[in-house]
């Protein structure tokens, strides 16, 4: 039986329907059958060729959630058990990351490995490496995560890809009892750290986005006070902030907008000897100026970048969903599902930011 | 017997020698017969009214060695041993840090207690609170080191106010044992870097800096290798630098320039997953572009302002600067000495770069 | 009018009733209005003289809260707040670190330094330097802490000198969100251990000590799985814990027991490369062996000793106790009020361990 | 053309030599030339059966260099660079982490993944996976590392097994500049302790131990002043530490010495919020006293096992080695070297410790 995948042929086309031979499987493969996979900004700047690297004809969707439906050999999770079929999994969407070279082993810094390759990005279609088709290849070093009892395909693919993103920056924020926690940007990422700095120990959340209605639901996330972007002004949220913290500032600031403005407004706000994460800017959106002596320097302040992420952030966080997620309710962080055949439509919306982040459920 | 002292009366005016009648001593006080003190940069800006919040006139001078001429009642050294008439000490700079509130207390961050002030610079000459002068008045409350044996104090002087900041910073930086370290400045305090950083486990140190002099004077500080400002371009350092570190760039980047151009060629220089430890911009230099996807997010790196120093880094750059004082030559950092007379004229030296250093000895 | 104070006039003597004349105040002083003082296993070792350096008489009780009653010139607090007469407030119990000494200066240790003394243990009753009196008098170097909107002097003292312990324990922890931790130790201690490690990122927080009614009350402070000494084993509990944590053990495990068997025990389960807190032995309570093999080296193990506090643990458990005071019960953790002229019946309660804290309400 | 390999056929049994045919190349397999491989402690542990999991026989020498005779297919280094035939290298003796257990992955602690094996030690004979042999056959997951310019196959095995593991050692010791470090035990982990201690930062690097004949030695590695266990007493040591000190003792101490003994002495020398590193305890020499109010809670110490080593610790100590190998004589470790034919006199010199360290040289 043929493999119906919707597929990004080349950049500014459209989504294309095509169907695909079911693949053999090498030994510790596995071909899942999707139940959700997720579309969300990446997967416009995908269509608008805004990558690079990007070896088109591809199936977008990076994260997605499905079933095993078969499997070559014994495929074991992190704890040496082994998966079955019909088992409900996750799965890391970068693979490769090649353990021998410098970053992998000396740096430490496995997200720098220049060997990853990230399933719907940068991996070819005829591979059936992507989200967006009835069914996905996992190639053996593909790492499966099994579901933690009560977290539910819906509540997984609602936080989706920025789950571990967040998890990973709120970890490099390095939140102390008691600290208080701005985040910049009201999108998945930042609605995501908004509840992972919260369960950190973070004493109040605050956050400055828009529109309107992300900020209402990031009440949901965690955030206790938020600005709107939309009906603030830059001089009125730093004015509030600052009464609200004795004159200083928030301990942590992390930035999840991808706006560089955001930049020296975070670096502003931050307070002296404070921890500054930037997570938003994965695409590149110009300079913006700084000023070393005012925001830097004198500031004493530590900024960290913080880029991709590794196994450790993707089951941790999918540990700490599952507990809290009738706390946190990243199941209604996706607005809307689509079918495969509307999968063009899906795009059209996150391009339109009609919805926060769409679904395709191909069956 | 009255005390004479080099003034600066007011910005954009020139120094002037005035007297003071001796100083009665609070209980704890120490008058410091002065042996010699520096002149900085830093005094540069005094003089042109650049820094805020000094009370005019002062005594420049904010760096200064000397012999305990008297003191009123027991001064103890931190590991509670008193000292004497005669001994030669030195002293933090920066006093009054309160140790009672939120900075000193609770962010554990004294060098930004508002209460700090600092000898030669925001306290004033008729408290005799200033370096230029034949005698220094030492608050109750000013911490004296004594010196360790077979420190002299031209060697101490040589280091000078550079000392601390340099060695808060290569602190900052967390060098591991094998890093290769760039520091991009190659004036007192960048100079005593590559020293420090030597020391602390770097495997090479490579300097970015100006003129062919001090990059000389560099190699007897422990850089290992230098770019001069003057005759290489951006393109053919980084060309160089990324070759020399399988296209890497170095684990560690210290900015020790105060100049804002510095900022981006260290960000792009510093390896994915470094570290850049800004500590060159005391001053207020202007804004300078960065790119928060190139060089902050995507490359995971962590850059840290380092502000001032406490007296840990007091305390541990003379023990290290006592032991290695043969191997890096700190005692030759001073180029010119200068009686009190010739404040100015030390001043106008600095001013034209003529000296990295000068010097007064008030005797 | 004089005051009316409980005073431990030598080891193994009864309390008995003393009143002092009222104290001048010097400029910074306080006297402050005693709602509440706690007493607590400290107070049957004084009673038995199991300390050393204590200044008998003495008025016991370390941690208390009141109002002020008279202050002389202002008194500020952390963020440069004045303090006025009738604030509630909670103050450091720990007075008198140098701030000069090696210890407070160049290892930043400054719950080492040797010239701390703390109210109700090593102060003397003439300087009505204890808790368990109608008025306290707190010199100018004490620390006040103003009560946060919300919080009551009964939610403070319930959780008492245990808070700022097992804040510091906590946070030596460092628990990342997602970590399992175990509690050995059911006291005040280990129950506020439970509470700020589930607010620091604990997946979950389990416990091992006794009573069961101890246990019971462990569920209201962040406990979610515990086991009860007195029925079962050590085997069984290891093989418990083992299988719950597919062989490996919790991730971190804080002792807050006192009792050494509880170190071998604490050693075995925490995992490899997980960090083990020993928080519990305040007072010396004899050797245990250990295996430097088996419990050290190759489990590649982290062992933190927590001594004491410093403000910045006062400061922060305090607002995090009033931010959760609703969530974790720490009002309930004081068991019995007494009133001063009962003090040693109080005192008899916590020796025969019928409370977990009995408080002393003066007026 | 066969193989020659010193063999231990199982427990309590003497060396054997024995013959084997040349192995086929798996792809990315590398046949290794061996010039030296070490006989060191293990080595008699192994014979004596007192390790668990090792699949006699064996051909002992886990760490070894050599030069590569042939390749199945393009072997690269972490920079990517391929190897050619004849270069010389030197071998990570752990193979085989898995890369995707929770120990891997998750806690990143690799050296406790339960797949590593170990050349020498938990490979059997007719694999050729141990250095005493004419030639070694390296797995395609043998992580082989290029000599820097400059070091000898001399100078690398004179440091061998030894080097890594002090390495880690002392990265787990984080040493800051200025630091008072201490080593108990004189062994080759013990002496390359000194050198990096030295070179991360060390002020002066004290150490504990016997015979005289290494504490001398030790001054070419380093340390700074030494007490031999059999001229001092324990009383004796500890007054002068302290005497040195100021009455605190070192600010590290790392335990290289296998001895439990050494615990509560390294326990009591360790200042008050020190770090205590325990690296000698590789096997199982019994339990040992410690009291945990006094040595632990109180000290606010941190206790830290370090076990094994990962590629990251080899690549650094090889270059770090090659940078100082003039001064601090590696070269110098290993006594005497023999042929493979009398590899058995070679394990009883080092069972008698008539030598720090003996080599095989096959040829």
């Amino acid at each position: 039986m043929s493999i119906r995948a919707a597929v990004l042929p080349a950049p500014d086309q459209k989504i294309e329907l095509r169907e695909y031979p079911e693949p053999e499987l090498a030994p510790g493969g596995v071909l899942l059958k999707t139940e959700f996979s997720e579309v969300c900004g990446t997967d416009v700047h995908l269509q608008d060729g805004h990558l690079q690297g990007v070896p088109y004809p591809i199936i977008p969707g990076h994260v997605s959630v499905g079933r095993i439906e078969k499997m070559r050999g014994t495929v074991k999770d992190e704890h040496g058990q082994p998966f079955k079929e019909g088992d409900q999994v996750g799965f890391m969407d970068v693979v490769g990351s090649c353990g021998k070279c410098w970053y992998c082993q000396v740096a430490k810094a496995s997200t720098r490995c220049p060997e990853r390759k990230v399933y719907g990005i940068t991996m070819p279609a005829d591979g059936l490496f992507g989200g967006w088709a009835d069914k996905i290849l996992l190639r053996p070093d593909v790492q499966l995560l099994r579901f933690p009892e009560g977290l539910t395909a819906e509540d997984y693919i609602g936080g989706g890809c920025g789950l571990n993103t967040a998890f990973h920056a709120v970890e490099r924020a390095q939140i102390r009892l008691g600290d208080i926690v701005l985040v910049q940007g009201a999108g998945p990422v930042g609605l995501s750290c908004a509840a992972f700095a919260t369960l950190s120990g973070a004493h109040e959340v605050w956050m400055i986005g828009a529109p309107s209605k992300r900020l209402e639901f990031g009440r949901k996330m965690g955030v206790d006070r938020s600005w709107d972007l939309a009906s603030t002004t830059l001089e009125a949220r730093r004015e509030e902030i600052l009464s609200r913290t004795h004159g200083r500032g928030p301990d942590i600031v992390i930035e999840a907008t991808g706006n560089p403005k955001a930049i020296p407004e975070g670096l502003d706000l931050v307070r002296d000897q404070g921890r500054y994460v930037v997570v938003g800017h994965y695409t590149d959106a110009g300079e913006i100026p700084i000023n070393p002596h005012t925001q830097i320097n004198r500031k004493h302040v530590e900024i960290r970048g913080s880029w991709g992420s590794d196994f450790s952030h993707f089951y941790r966080s999918i540990q700490v969903q599952a507990k809290h997620k009738d706390r946190f309710l990243w199941r209604e962080m996706a607005d809307r599902t689509y079918s495969l055949d509307d999968a063009q439509k899906a795009l059209d919306a996150v391009r339109a930011q009609e919805v926060v982040k769409a679904l395709i459920r191909p069956v």
